[in-house]
């Protein structure tokens, strides 16, 4: 330990891409150390076991199991002697949390005609789990609040802020209304704080089977999608301002926690929403009269499409029992031998909104049998060099709840330890998926290299390779189309939200990854009773063989974090995303600014009224005032900030190989890991994001109005989008500084490798 | 008469897209010729009467009146002596024509269930000639053969190419199927003609309300798209061969033409067809098994669409009388007084597939109201200088029959005389729609630049240059957004087939023009029992204002090229189109190129198998050969003649405009006028198209396998679409010639004007 072989360390870190010129020499390991490592880590990809995996998952969703229910504590516990059973050293940390589940729901048309929602999936014969309904949860949207509205309806496509512009135009107002809305094109709790936003009392959104049934295959049972009157359960809490217990914020909802009351909360909906199936849904939307809705609007009913207000009148009610209930993590924790206080932590979540078999249990049995893996492998001698932390969530269908509770209850602790979080959520058949922090980039595609897909035996980065070629658009330039042929590595997604990395990442400021598999499979069940054993073991990862490659890459990726003498983080393919982040929003205030002087031209120039149809009037969009040019160059000079310290970076480790091909230890490798995981941390602001404190991530965020989609550069594209021009002068200057103190988080780095290597 | 004002002409020329500096003086007229002109246009554009318009579709649309039908000969009647009554001097040219009508029509579902189709348009009560079946044709595909299969069912999208090339990949083979096809994304008539190709028995073509129904807007009699019972009937000849009587190519459908016995005819299809409504093709659909198809190919019905083949299996039989009916083409005559065998002709089809409001009575009447203006100044004391011919055509729906076997009938006569064809078709509210040659382009601007749009009062050209900057898609370059701003004169479209032009342009070389509004309205009763009277009047031009618009313009068009005292031809537009169209096929050679070298590169690297899902298998696209690089240089030669001569007509119409400026008549302007109209003459080749020598015209054609839709530099774009490489190269030469040739044709002109204006 703390032996650092600087050259084979500059080998692959100055071969971006390609195997080192030794292709067994790992990044961030010795020869010596890269090659135990690969031994162990050989060792460990043979564990994992398809029949486990399949065994596990038939435990753990044999009931429904969201937070509070009697087997969500029962498969904690089952988790727990698991995990001691292989004599890993775990515990259950359990919290108290707002959880309100419903009393009353009715949706009802009581005009033009009378039609009462049925909101209820019914038992599908072959599907043994789906006849529980004792104990599942009904479809609802948690958080939510308590609301008794009639009024007429207005269909608003999927409820997102263009969607109002376009309903201005065409001159339906929302005020005073009850809106519907289908899911897709953001996250559910977008729709109903958007509507809220103009004035909308009460909230529907259903499952259109354009997006979500038979539209896209057959239907369940007969195929995997969503059936008529499946219905998507799932949370509206305010997540873009803050995931988590709403009683608790900031802090861990701990028994004796301080405790906002209900009505100082911020997350809740401002009106009460309700999730519909389609079959519930079709008789309000065809009861709709007014304008025929635009094209990209029309869903696959076999209805014309229309968008009120009116006739149709509809009753939403809404009531919940307002209780706190115990959520129970699951965490197991191997020390590390040699740096104990750097963490490399792994989750995901096992609470689910019903029974669960792709949310979340498809990822959470693939960690189950990592650490079982891990286990085996501690057995037989291995020892990690920095501490793994397993953690099995609870309570992340209502909000992120365990894992933030948790995380903000061990904040300051986290803030001085975590190096990564390796997230994992529903798993399926198809492409490996991973996003997260930039400066992981190069190490996760290292591995995917070196692991096979079940599918074709390709290397899992083989075949995403030609998957990325194959799927570039056809009108993307010829240099798009080549990148993936062309770039050394692939490049991976930014995070958002939406699952349990986002406390890590977004609030703590922890280098992260998501990763999964997908893009061949479907989620037609998702949130829904039929997400269940025996769906899933009929049109998902049928043999589990996604799950062992889940097991396998994110297992190896967690050994080889903690194993290596220098974390492998790389700051070329960061600085790389940087640049495309700020030329993508350079670009957009400039193609903003061009589309309000073409606006306002066409305005002047009477074109809205020249075009319009008189029988389907629109009214002109607003005119907007030219924005003033922002100045980018705080922006500019952070990067260049970066881009400098990334390559004094490079030029320490090359300078440190030079001199020392077969040097030993050199240096106390503890300040420059230290340094290393500060960089991540350096990119985060203590004032957060403007209007949500919480998010203190300058580079990556869930946009306030996508919700889980992420927004990169948050705080200066969404004042940009918001036309905000002020506030994005002041946060162009205040992510730049970010950009600025992450340079000389690299840099103190790089001079610490300079000095270590000498 | 036969005077000359150069400078005036030279104005007009040379300040292309604007009015000269004169504002008063036409292009192609002198100042007092043009002042003149101006004031009977001016007489003119107040005759065209609403109550007119309106009463004669109400007399024209009172029952069905196909070819051979007796209300179609009863029209034909009418107009005649609606014609004679105003003093035209007006007869019916009668040819006799094979037109087969229904014996018998059977579509079954045999297996897995029995389901038989109805194959019928009901009566809707609101409208009163819905119930007038015994006159109605029932819905069928004219000129498809007499059949009798039983088969399994094939799913095939539009059935255009590029679908089978996919069903290829997915396995499905229609081999000994009969396929259903929806209508859309080409002519129907591509349908049957691909399928056959393919190995199908039978065809089926249904209405999908994706593209034409509900999802639409609002269906019949509650809004005006088409209802679950509604068919789309429609002629399957194969006219990009050629159109016209099958059993008389070349030659006029006289009683005593030679004519060919009916298994010598080229244009039947080769499988039996029959049109269905959505109501009848949804049992047929539901039934199929098989694939899922990708999601472009899904429409609106309420299904999981699958391919098949089978398990439904269809019975398809189609049995026709195989008779010759007589059509009436009504053609009236005003002489030209200095120039009467210099003809411009305009045209518009009588006859309909049952009532036929929309397509064509909407145009029909507009043509009839344009003839009755012109008697009215004719008893005024106007005289056109050259003949004007009004044409009621008869027998279009079949295949342009009326129109075709009269142009050639009068071939010799044509190609000496015609200097214009201008055609409509069915009319409706919304954006003037100009398709025709290049050479017209300048002089149809400057005309919509005076008439007021009926919605706005803006002036038509106003309207539809902003309509063009509104449409721009987001997508297109800066340049591309900004021409209709920037460009003198907005881009009119090339002419395909699909209405009465199609023998002069395609087969004469007559310089033409279509002339249509649209775009607010929809088409959705197109060819069924409910396009008539009841709903043209409550869901279309309801108070026929855009068909007293249509008549405004093309009559205004017609009195200006038959006062003109040089045919206002330009060739500067027509220049910069015949550039676009070299770069489009250079450019289109070159993409191929690319896409196959890719292509083949992934079946080298194994990508197709790779990107496979196990569960969904594709089979990998066949290897094509690299093209050859095609020798592009006689094309580039042509262009070069053609810019070149049209620089020297440029360059003589200023020299003539220097010399000239208040001179009098210096020549003989029939040699100018002649050589004008021999321009568009020498874009023809006698030896046509590959594989179809009665299509001449060099520059515009239907696709073969596009039908309506127009191929420009058709000989050289299909033979590189059909990868026909050595064709290209040969064909690229003759289009290069055509051009030579063409630039001759414009030099001669530029000669014959320096020197009547010395």
């Amino acid at each position: 330990m703390h032996r650092l072989g600087v050259y084979s360390v500059c080998l692959a870190l100055l071969a971006p891409g390609t195997r080192a010129a030794d292709p067994e020499t790992l990044s961030g390991y010795t020869a010596q150390s890269s090659k135990t490592e690969q031994e162990w880590e050989a060792k460990f990809r043979a564990l994992p076991d398809l029949a486990n995996l399949r065994a596990y998952m038939q435990r753990l969703t044999a009931r429904p199991h969201h937070v509070g229910s009697p087997y969500d504590k029962d498969n904690a516990e089952w988790l727990l002697a698991k995990l001691k059973e292989w004599g890993l050293d775990a515990k259950i940390e359990t919290y108290e949390v707002l959880f309100p589940t419903p009393k009353e729901r009715v949706v009802e048309l009581v005009a033009p005609a009378r039609f009462t929602a049925k909101l209820q999936e019914p038992t599908v014969a072959v599907d043994p789990t789906s006849s529980q309904h004792d104990e599942q949860l009904p479809a609802f949207n948690a958080y939510s609040i308590d609301g008794d509205v009639t009024a007429p309806l207005v269909y608003v496509n999927f409820g997102i802020p263009a969607d109002y512009e376009q309903l201005d135009r065409m001159g339906v107002s929302v005020k005073g209304a009850i809106v519907i809305a289908r899911y897709g094109a953001s996250w559910r709790g977008i729709k109903p704080k958007v509507a809220a936003e103009h004035g909308a009392i009460g909230c529907l959104i259903y499952s259109d089977p354009h997006e979500d049934g038979f539209f896209r295959g057959l239907d369940f049972p007969a195929g995997p999608y969503r059936p008529k009157d499946g219905v998507q359960r799932g949370s509206v809490m305010d997540m873009p301002v803050r995931p988590g217990d709403p009683l608790t914020p900031d802090v861990g909802a701990t028994a004796n926690a301080r405790r906002l009351p209900l009505n100082e909360v911020e997350t809740l909906t401002k009106i009460p929403v309700l999730p519909i199936s389609y079959a519930d849904a079709q008789p309000l939307l065809s009861a709709l009269e007014g304008r025929v809705v635009p094209e990209a609007w029309r869903g696959s009913l076999p209805i014309t499409y229309r968008s009120g207000p009116g006739p149709a009148r509809v009753h939403l009610k809404a009531a919940f029992n307002w209780d706190r209930k115990p959520l129970y993590n699951v965490i197991a924790r191997i020390p590390g031998s040699a740096a104990p206080d750097e963490w490399i932590i792994r989750g995901n979540h096992h609470d689910a909104w019903v029974n669960g078999a792709d949310d979340p249990v498809s990822g959470t049995v693939a960690l189950l049998e990592e650490a079982r893996g891990m286990s085996v492998l501690l057995h037989q001698g291995w020892q990690p060099k920095r501490t793994i932390i397993f953690c099995f969530w609870d309570g992340e269908e209502e909000g992120l709840l365990g894992s933030t509770e948790w995380a903000e209850d061990h904040a300051e602790e986290l803030r001085r330890k975590a190096a990564v979080y390796i997230n994992s959520d529903n798993n399926n058949r198809g492409y490996l998926a991973v996003s997260g922090s930039h400066t992981l980039e190069k190490f996760i595609n290292s591995l995917a290299r070196e692991i096979p897909d079940p599918e074709t035996k390709l290397s899992l980065w083989k075949r995403l390779q030609f998957g990325r070629i194959s799927a570039a658009p056809a009108n993307s330039s010829p240099a798009e189309r080549q990148e993936p042929r062309t770039r050394a590595d692939l490049r991976i997604q930014a995070l958002g939200s939406g699952s349990d990395y986002t406390v890590f990442l977004g609030h703590l400021g922890v280098a992260s990854m998501d990763i999964r598999f997908g893009g061949e499979g479907d989620d037609g069940a998702y949130h829904s009773i039929y997400d269940d054993f025996y769906r899933y073991t009929h049109f998902e990862d049928t043999d589990f063989s996604y799950g062992r490659a889940l097991a396998q890459i994110a297992g190896s990726a967690i050994m080889r974090l903690a194993g290596a003498d220098v974390l492998p983080y790389d700051f070329d393919d960061f600085t790389d995303t940087i640049r495309r982040y700020v030329d993508e929003v350079e670009k957009l205030a400039a193609d903003m600014r061009a589309e309000i002087i073409e606006r306002n031209r066409r305005l002047d120039e009477g074109l809205f009224s020249a075009v319009d149809d008189p029988r389907e009037k629109l009214l002109p969009p607003p005119r907007d005032i030219v924005p003033p040019y922002l100045n980018f160059a705080p922006l500019e000079n952070g990067f260049s900030a970066l881009q400098r310290s990334a390559e004094e970076y490079r030029r320490a480790l090359s300078k440190a190989s030079a001199n020392g091909g077969s040097a030993e230890t050199r240096g106390n490798l503890r300040d420059l890991n230290a340094k290393l995981i500060a960089v991540e941390r350096a990119l985060t602001l203590k004032e957060g994001l403007p209007n949500r404190p919480w998010f203190q991530h300058q580079i990556y965020a869930p946009g306030f109005y996508t919700g889980y989609g992420v927004k990169t550069l948050p705080a200066v594209r969404e004042s940009i989008e918001q036309k905000q021009w002020k506030l994005a002068d002041e946060q162009i200057a205040r992510v730049g500084k970010a950009l600025e103190n992450t340079g000389e988080a690299i840099q103190s780095a790089a001079a610490e490798l300079a000095r270590v290597a000498q």
